[in-house]
Parts: structure tokens; sequence; C-alpha cells
């Protein structure tokens, strides 16, 4: 089975990537936990269609299981449902030793990881994400967190799962928008790092769209490893690691504006992306046919990465509350053509204005 | 000015101890931190009394200060003030390269530490401990926490402080009986660590009772050495760390059966050490003779050693909740004689019920 090494010293992992390996959880499981006990974090959409299969694989290798549901949505990513989860746990008897298997997409993966994190000052936990979206990226990397009124993402932490399960089999029960929404990280990689994963994207559009197994784990797996090569190199984020956020600052202004309803997080990333890449070509960092290259490929996945009509003035006002904030500057991770990117506090409001007029067209 | 450093790799701090250090908080903090804007931590009436020469020295040094309070008490020790400072410092613009400053007794070092470990991912956060038993304490080592109705402590992390600051004048306004309850964790370290240290103290009880500053600084110092010596070993508590919890699987029960209200902590961890020494007795790990020099010492300082009586049942039953229990067992650290110790979870509840009642005689 195509497996990944995260290298981390200690907080190592690795990333398991295959077809139906959700019957095998069990065993995967049993053979990196100290203790018994297993808190299985779910939804009830994702539980429904996968819990079965997975508790009692948990069962037939010895391991007890305590389940905790949270709603579906990211509007649940927040403290209270942390705090639901951890009277779960309570009531499960979860212990130090104990690890918490966060299943389902991104929410689910970072309000787990979040309280794995917190619980008993940290315990163990293992990532099975259901999303494509979450398969490429939240689950890999350690970043785990809830909202707060005030920003997304504003309270968590640095935590590594001890094993991230890949099953690319479930992504059939994906619906479509959030399968499609997944390719904006995707294709980010590719601009960000890898000019030649890039090129294979764009030859791939058709079976990507049609959902064919095997090229979606060759793209899972060239993602994942893109993230853990960069993870490896800058665990917390000190520098290079926020080349990841491309895209994410104009990102977050459009899903935070949508109210985190009309837009998808893929989607929302999408936009920051094309919008990004104009602010590159105004700078001149990247030229106008690379500028193109990256929209044509957003667009043959359905992506709409029209800026929208928010106010210019809201959307720099929320950028300017983003964490990646320094010292009241704001930080950006721009593509310098396609493969390569760089980061810059070095950016007027009338760039950034000139760049979102340029999005809407 | 005597300092000792935390040795912990990246993550090591220095701990300075001394008189009348608040007004040179800004200097010192000033030289470990790369950002502008401090979010200082306190409750009313520690600000009240310190918090104009800690922000006029902040300022001083050109650092920009906002502040969040937190009511007095153990029992906001919890989820809610939590959000309550990271509405305050949403309010006061804190980034990732701010930092949070703790000014005040374990309560608010531990709540504001969390708030630091937690907000955005982690930033940096200095400790300024109020009083003898965050000095000797709490302060040292990165434990962080809140309660939650099924546990202390219970949500937390490890993050440890850049800094520690320890200005012994500042003992002067603390009320008698806080200052004599922070005597049983001090004698603790002598009983598990350090016989010298013990005899030490046993020598020093009217000095220690006077609280004459010079012997204070004597008995701060070797306290945060010992802890720091241990705290190194172990950062995570995977193992020797849990010697510093002697005294705290019965002290723990005490405290929460009083409500966290009739004792508290370091009296609780005083009745705790003297119940766990009887159960040394019992298990033939100590002499009848150690035992009295332990019991003679903590009454020495006015504190009440006798266990109270809390039902013997309820008492078994919220120490099998507590942290520390793996896999449904109980682990101990029991003294064997004095300055030294073992960690088993190799205790009999009927043994446990004899110590109990031998601890109430």
């Amino acid at each position: 089975m195509p497996t990944l090494t995260v290298d981390l010293g200690p907080r190592s992992y690795d990333i398991l990537i295959g077809s139906n390996l959700l019957g095998q959880a069990g065993e995967m499981i049993k053979s990196i936990t100290p203790g018994r006990k297993i808190l299985l974090v779910s939804n009830p959409t994702v539980y429904g269609l996968y819990g079965e299969i997975c508790t009692q694989s948990l069962a037939k290798s010895g391991l007890e299981v305590a389940c905790a549901l949270m709603p579906d949505g990211e509007e649940y990513k927040n403290m209270q449902e942390v705090l639901g989860i951890v009277d779960e746990a309570v009531k499960g008897r979860v212990e130090r030793s104990s690890l918490i298997m966060a299943l389902g997409g991104g929410v689910v993966g970072d309000l787990a990881g979040f309280v794995a994190a917190i619980y008993q000052r940290g315990i163990d936990f293992v990532q099975i994400p259901t999303t494509l979206l979450a398969q490429v990226d939240s689950s890999v990397g350690g970043k785990v967190a809830v909202n707060h009124l005030q920003g997304k993402n504003l309270l968590g932490a640095f935590h590594q799962p001890r094993l991230v399960i890949i099953d690319s089999g479930v992504l059939k029960t994906l619906n479509r928008r959030d399968y499609l929404s997944a390719m904006g990280e995707i294709i980010k990689y590719g601009l960000i790092y890898d000019e030649s994963f890039f090129t294979f994207l764009e030859a791939e559009v058709s079976n990507i769209m049609q959902q064919e197994e095997n090229c979606l784990q060759k793209i899972i797996y060239r993602s994942c490893e893109i993230k853990s090569e960069i993870v490896a190199e800058d665990e917390t984020e000190q520098g290079k690691r926020a080349i990841l956020n491309l895209g994410h600052t104009f990102g977050h202004a459009v899903e935070k504006l949508g109210d985190y309803k009309i837009y998808r997080h893929g989607e929302a990333v999408a936009i920051g992306m094309a919008t990004a890449a104009h602010l590159s070509v105004i700078l001149g960092l990247m030229s106008s046919r690379d500028l193109r290259r990256v929209k044509n490929l957003l667009a043959s996945f359905s992506l709409n990465i029209r800026f929208p009509d928010f106010d210019t003035d809201d959307v720099i006002s929320v950028m300017q509350r983003d964490k990646k904030v320094k010292d009241n500057k704001m930080n950006f991770v721009l593509p310098c053509g396609i493969g390569n990117c760089v980061i810059t506090d070095n950016i007027t409001e009338k760039e950034i204005k000139t760049a979102i007029k340029e999005a809407r067209k």
C-alpha cells in the first residue's frame, strides 16, 4: 500500500493511502496505541455511512470504542462542540493513554484533533479523512483548531496525528460540489511547489472529473507528499510553511463575508488563488499567460473564480484581522510563475484593490 | 540576580529570582519578545497592587500593553473565562508575535498560559507569579490548564513560558493562609528528591514563619531548581515527572470533595502527602520515625493534616476519575524514606482505606 512518512522526529507518522482501508482501521490503530480505549469522533452523516465498518474493525482488534458525534457543518467547529465531545470523553472514561479517531471531513478532523490536543493536556489521535479536501490538506500537518466569533481557526494547536488513513473509496459517497471544491487546494500544491504536478493536473482533467480512482490516488499521494515536505521543514509555521496559505488571505475574507455558508473552503481558496495570481501579474511576478493557465485549470473543475461583489473595504478590513497579520502588516503568498512562490508583506492597499477589481472582470 | 535555566532545548527559559523585579519587567520582557504588544492577564486584587508598576515598566520599554482581568478564585479557572480573555485579546489586536504576561497566582498563570497555548495555535507567555505557591510550583514547567465540571485541569497543554520572573517582595501582601499553604509543595520537594533540603526546612521553621526574605529566596531557588531538573528530564510527564504528584491523588480528591472552597491547593496537598506517607508506612516503604518527621514539619507551618471525614467510598470514587488513572489502575507516588520516592499502581483498595483511616487519627 502506498505509504508516506511525515518526518518530524519523535512526532513522525505515516500516511496510508489505498482502497477499502476502513475495514483494516482496527489493526492499523492497534499497532500504534498503548491503550485500549478509542473515542471515535464523527458526524451523523459520515457515521451513518462508515461508522459500523470502523467500529467493527476496532472491536475485532480488541479495542474498546466510545463514540461522540457532532453536527455536520463549519458553524459547529466551535468551543461549545469541543466541550460536548469532552463530556462524551469523560463519560466514556477516555484516559491519557486512549486515542481519538477522527472520522469525517476537515471540520471533524480539526475539532477532534483540537480535543485531542487539550484533553488531559494532549492525547494521541488518528485522522481518517472522508472528504477529498481533508485527504489532501487538513488531515496532514497537525494544524487543529476551532473557530471563534472573531476569527476562523482562532483557537487551536499544532498537534500531529499518530497516523493518517486515507481510503479513496469513500469519495464515491462524497457530493459532487465537495469533491470539486477540493481541486482548489490540489491545484495550489502545483502552483506553489511543483510545475510538473500542475501540468499533470491539466492533462488529467477528464479522469479527475470522472473520479477515476487510480488517478485520484496518485493526486492524493503527491498532494500529501508536497504538504509533508513543507511541514517537515517548518512544523509550526515560523517561515516556509506559510506558502501553504496561498489564496487563503483573500479566501478567508470571502468565506467570512459569505458567513461560511455561501462558499465551501476550497471554493473560497480557488477565488483567493485566482486573485493572488492577478496580484502577481500586477506586481510583475507572473506572466498573463501563466495567470490564464491557473484560471483555466480552476475553471475546468467548474470552480467559479470571479471575486464576489462584497464591498471592497469590508474585504480589506476582514483581511486585516486575519491571523497572518504581523505588526499590522498583511502577509501575502504570491505565485511567481507556476511551481514557485514568494511571501511578502510589501503590498499596498491600492494594489490589493486593483487585484480584486481585476479578479471581478 | 539568582538565575536558573530550565533546560528544554529550543524551549529553554530562565527563572529570575530577586526583590523588586516588577519595575524591571519591561526590559526583561523586551529582550525576549519579537513583537511589541503585551496582553497582561491578572485579577483585580493583584492588578490593584502591582498592575501599575508593571504597565509603567512595559511602557517605558516601548511595549504596548492591553489588559484582561479575570475574577479571583479557582472556580473561575474555566473555559468561559478563557473565552473572555480571548475576546480581550482580539479587541487588543493581539497577534502571533505578541506575548501574554500572567501576573498573579496559580489560577491566573494556568489560565493565561492556556490562552497563550491555544490563541492562534500558541503564542509566547511570561509568568510573574505573585503567590508563594505559584512561585515554587505552577509557574515553572509549562503545565497550563483549566478545570472542567468533571475534572480539575482536565483541559490544558504543555506550553512552556519564555521567562519566569519571581519577585519575593510581593509576598509581603500575600495573606497568611496562602503563604503557609505553599509549604505543603515546598516540603514535597524535600520529601521526594532531597533530604538535605528537608533538613534545611526543619532548621528554618522560625525564619520561614517570619517570612525572612533572604531565607525565602533560598527556598524558592531550591524548589524551582528541583522542579526544573525533574521537568528537564521528562517535559510531558511520560514517566519521572509524575513524582511531582506526590500527595496529589489524595489531595485532589480532598480538594474536589471540599468543592474547591474548603481547602487551598497546598493544604490539600499537605493532607495528601501525610496520607501517602501513612500508606508508605503500611507498605513498609517508610519508617514510623520518618512519617513523624513529615507530619511534624507540615504541622509546624500550622497545616492541618488530619484526613477529613468525607465518605471513604466517595474519596476513592473521585480518585478513580483522576487524570493519572491508566487502564483503570490508580497510580500513586509514595515516599521511600525522606528524599526518595517510587511510582506504583500496585496498591489495593484495602490499603488505601487503611491509610485514610490512619491519617484520620
